[in-house]
C-alpha cells in the first residue's frame, strides 16, 4: 500500500479543481493507493508539512467530489514558488522527500502551468538520480493556452468561453446608442494572444465579433491603431476592440504601464492597456470611447464555464493517476487532437523538458496579415472547446461551490 | 381599431428587453390593439419618424418573442435625451404628436428610469392639457433601484445577482494565496449605494462576503479606510472590499481621481474609484493590492441574471397594457413588496409625478453604525431579489440572443 499527494500551484482557471476531482476520483478507485493527500499551496505545503488528508473529505461524499469539479479557484490553495536548482543547493528537496517519506508518498500530482512544470521536471529529475522511488507527474492546466507539447490546455476553454460570451454581452451594450464609439476590451495574456483571439468567437448571426484584435505577438503600433480606427469609422459608428494586456511597441515595451515591482518568477505585473488606448483614443479622435478590463473574472466565471473543458480537464486528473501507478515519471499529461468536425482529441503525455519553461504563441499565420485580427484557421481551432455549459446547483440565487473553511477565512 | 407604440431609453439592464417582450406579449393578446410599432433610440425614434413595426417581427413567432425576453441590451435602441419645457417650446410635442398620429397610436409605452420618467410626465400632461386620446405609461427599469414609489426596480436583481455571483468568484481567485492581499471591487452607482450593497449576498457557509462596504451615502475617509483595512488585517489575511464607484469626500469630491503615473503615452490617466483606492492602499500599506472595475458587464450579463427579475419584468410590461386600455395615463408600475418570507409582491401604479426626476438612495438604518458595511434588513430586503436563472439556450457555446440587424451593425 502506498499513497499519493495532489497540489495545486500559478494562477486559478475555472476547472483547475475538475482536475484535482478527477485526480482524487481516479485514485480512489485504485486498489493500491491508501491515502489521498493535499498540500495546501502548492509545493510550499510540502516544504511546510501543510497536507490535509483528502481521502477522509471524499471517500463518502460523492457529491461534494462533483460539486468540487464545478468550484472555480484553486481548492488546495495556490503559491508561486520556484524551486532551488538542486546542483547549487539541494535543501529544498532533501525537505520535500522527507515530507515524502513521512506521509509514504509514491505518487506527487502536480496541476500547473509553465512554472509548475518546472517543479514536476526538477522533482522527476532529482527522484530518479537519488533512487527515490516517487513518481511525479504534471497536470496542465493555464488559461494562457501557453504549453507546449499539447494541442490545448485546460482551463483556456472555459476562459475562452467567458471572453466570447462577455464580447457578445458588451456588443448588446455598445450597439444601443446612435452615436459613434469605441470601445476596447482588455483581455488576458502576457506574451500570447490565445485569450484575446477567443473574443472572436463571439461572432454570431447578427455580430461579426470586434472589428480589430490585437495580440503580443505582433508589434503594436498606436499610429496604425489609430489608423485602423478611423479607417472602421468610414462605414460603421460603433466599434468594439479587442485588445491582449501584453501588447508591446516594436521595442518591446508593455504599452501599459508596467509596476516596478517583479513578482517571484521575475515577472513584471501589467495592468492599465486598455486604459492606456481609451486615453489616445481619447486625445487622438473625437467619440466615446471607453475600455473594459476582464480582469480575474475570466479565469473564476465557473458559472459560464465550458462543460467540454470541465470534462476534459477531469480526464487529465484521471489520466495522470494512470500514468503514475504504470510507473511513469517527469512526464505532462496532453491532448492530441484528432479532428476538428467532430471534435475529437487523444490523452496522452509527454516527457516534462519539451514542456518546462517554454511557451507556445499563437502561429504568426493564424494572425491576418494586417496583424490587427485573426484567421479562420484559429477560430476552427477555438470553436470546438467552447461548447457546452455546466449544470450548476443554486443556493439562495448563488452557485454552490464547495471550499476549504481554513483557506478562504484565513 | 388603434396602435399603440414602445421605446426604451436610457442605460441597459439585463432585463429591459423582458419588460419589452412583456408589453408586446399583452398587446398582441389585446384586440381593440391592431399595430404594435417600435420607436428606435427611444423618444429620438418618435421625433424622427424611426419607427418599426414589432406586429410583423412577434405575431407569428412566439419562440423568438421568449428569446427577446432573455436578450440583454435593448432591442430598441437607447437614447439619452430631455425633452423641453412645453411652456417654453412645444416644437419637439408638436412633433411627438404629430408621429402619434400618423401611426394611429393611441397608446405610449416608456420603458426607463428617472430621465425617462420625465419624459412619460411631459407628455401625459401635454396630452390631457392638448385633449390628444394618447395614453403614456411608464415601465421602470435601472440597475441603479434608485426609483422612488416602487419596492425595487426590474433590472437591479439581475445586477445584484452578478454582483454576488462575481464577489463570491473573485473570493475562490483570492484566497488562494497565502499572504496578505487586498482585493477593491468596485461597482456602478453614482448616487445610490444599491447596487455596492448587492455585494454582502456573496455571503454563504464558507465565504462571510466583503469585509468591508463603502456606500456614496456615507461620506468617505481615507484615513478611516485606511484604518478600517488595518484593523483587519489582524486577524485575517486576504481582504475584500466592496467600493461604489460613486463615494465622494465629505466636500462633495468625487475620490475617483487623475493617476500620478504616466501611460506609456505620456498621459495622467483618470483612474477610476478601485484604482484610486488601489493606489492609495499599495502606497500606504505594505501588501499585494488590486482593484477590479465590474464595468458594464454587471448590467449586461444575461447569462447570470436572475429569474425572478426577468420574470417581474416582463409583468411590468403586461401591467403597464392593461392599465393604458382601462384609460390610465401619467403612470408608472411599481412593486409593493407584501412579505418577505415568502416573497411576494402586488403590481400597481402611481402617479408619474411622484417618481420623475426623483433618486432613492439607501436608508441610513440599513448602513451599520460605522458606514463601512450593511445591516442585516438590508440583505433580507435584496436576498429573494437574485433567487433563479434563466433556461438560456446555446448556440456554438454563445448564449442565444435576438437582434434587430440595422441596430448592431451600423
Amino acid at each position: 500500500m502506498s499513497n499519493c499527494i495532489i497540489a495545486q500551484s500559478g494562477g486559478p482557471t475555472s476547472v483547475i479543481n475538475a482536475s484535482l476531482g478527477g485526480c482524487i476520483e481516479k485514485a480512489l478507485e485504485i486498489e493500491s493507493i491508501n491515502k489521498i493527500y493535499g498540500s495546501t499551496n502548492g509545493i510550499v505545503g510540502i516544504l511546510n508539512d501543510n497536507i490535509i488528508d483528502l481521502t477522509n473529505i471524499f471517500k463518502n461524499n460523492i457529491e461534494k467530489l462533483e460539486t468540487l469539479k464545478t468550484t472555480p479557484g484553486m481548492y488546495l490553495g495556490s503559491c508561486r514558488f520556484k524551486l532551488e536548482d538542486p546542483k547549487k543547493d539541494n535543501s529544498q528537496f532533501k525537505l520535500i522527500f522527507k515530507t515524502f517519506e513521512k506521509y509514504q508518498i509514491k505518487y506527487f500530482f502536480y496541476i500547473g502551468g509553465n512554472d509548475s512544470m518546472d517543479t514536476v521536471m526538477k522533482l522527476s529529475i532529482y527522484a530518479k538520480e537519488n533512487n527515490y522511488e516517487v513518481k511525479v507527474i504534471g497536470i496542465p492546466k493555464t488559461i494562457d493556452n501557453d504549453l507546449f507539447g499539447t494541442d490545448h490546455t485546460p482551463g483556456y476553454g472555459s476562459c475562452a468561453k467567458y471572453i466570447a460570451t462577455t464580447m457578445l454581452e458588451v456588443a448588446h451594450d455598445t450597439y444601443i446608442y446612435d452615436m459613434e464609439s469605441v470601445t476596447i476590451v482588455e483581455i488576458m495574456g502576457r506574451h500570447a494572444g490565445w485569450l484575446t483571439s477567443a473574443a472572436a468567437l463571439s461572432k454570431n448571426h447578427y455580430f461579426d465579433g470586434p472589428d480589430l484584435i490585437y495580440l503580443p505577438e505582433i508589434p503594436f503600433s498606436k499610429k496604425q491603431f489609430l489608423q485602423d480606427i478611423v479607417k472602421i469609422q468610414k462605414t460603421k459608428k460603433n466599434i468594439i476592440i479587442a485588445v491582449s494586456e501584453g501588447i508591446k511597441d516594436k521595442t518591446g515595451d508593455f504599452i501599459s504601464s508596467t509596476s516596478s515591482t517583479k513578482d517571484a518568477f521575475g515577472h513584471f505585473p501589467l495592468s492599465g492597456t486598455g486604459k492606456s488606448l481609451e486615453n489616445l483614443v481619447k486625445s487622438s479622435l473625437k467619440c466615446k470611447v471607453r475600455s473594459i478590463e476582464l480582469n480575474v473574472l475570466q479565469r473564476s466565471a465557473m458559472h459560464i464555464a465550458s462543460l467540454t473543458d470541465i470534462n476534459e480537464a477531469v480526464l487529465v486528473g484521471k489520466k495522470a493517476v494512470e500514468l503514475a501507478i504504470m510507473g511513469k515519471s517527469g512526464e505532462m499529461i496532453v491532448f492530441n487532437r484528432i479532428s476538428n468536425n467532430p471534435y475529437a482529441i487523444e490523452i496522452s503525455s509527454i516527457d516534462i523538458s519539451l514542456v518546462a519553461n517554454k511557451e507556445k504563441i499563437v502561429p504568426r499565420e493564424w494572425i491576418n496579415k494586417e496583424g490587427n485580427h485573426i484567421n479562420q484557421e484559429l477560430i476552427d481551432y477555438m470553436k470546438p472547446l467552447i461548447i457546452g455549459e455546466p449544470s450548476l446547483k443554486f443556493n439562495n440565487g448563488l452557485p454552490l461551490y464547495v471550499n476549504i473553511n481554513h483557506l478562504i477565512n484565513n
